[in-house]
């Protein structure tokens, strides 16, 4: 039996663990916690992402079973994305980066400060 | 005041986040979490990581105020890498990361199997 093993170049978690260590899915799934969003909204809210990359990240995520997606045929098609229960359990972890980045900003900018003064 | 918002481009966190949200982040962290570690060994058993990358890595972690370097005068020098305090804050959170990963590789390939066979 293989044992999955993150820290194996050949194992499919490594692939797995690049995909989700990602600053856009954190992002986007921090959204879709809270409930299904439209793409133009995700790409509203996450600031600086572009059109390409938030497609190919919602791809990915959902190729990997952690959104859904549902395209309505109104004109324009109306395309809504939406957590999975899959997805579901990732978010919290994966949502801890968000909030550690945005709590402890301060001691991280005060550690490049002195860093760079040597 | 301003309020520390990953979802904006242009705050600092999202750089932070950019960075913790790294695969070779979470794997020198979860490392570095058993004990200091010197960097030869770092790199022998972060399977894949080059050497480059590794310094880059460990360089801005060093930066951020997450690792410490110490470097021994041996012949050759000897660099051993530990986690801070701070850094110990963000290692519990990150590795929830690997450890999804590790334990859900069966459901993510099962749901890239379906989506594949569409």
């Amino acid at each position: 039996m293989h044992i999955p093993n993150t820290f194996d170049a050949n194992c499919p978690t490594r692939l797995i663990l690049d995909r989700i260590a990602d600053k856009w899915t954190v992002l986007a799934l921090a959204l879709l916690m809270g409930g299904p969003v439209r793409f133009n909204e995700l790409r509203r809210r996450i600031d600086g992402v572009s059109q390409k990359m938030l497609s190919q990240t919602l791809k990915s995520l959902e190729r990997d079973g952690l959104v859904s997606r549902k395209a309505t045929p109104t004109v324009p098609v109306t395309v809504e994305y939406s957590i999975t229960p899959l997805g579901a359990t990732l978010a919290a972890t994966i949502d801890g980066l968000r909030v550690w980045a945005e709590c402890n900003i301060n001691d991280v900018l005060a550690a490049q400060k002195r860093y760079d003064a040597v």
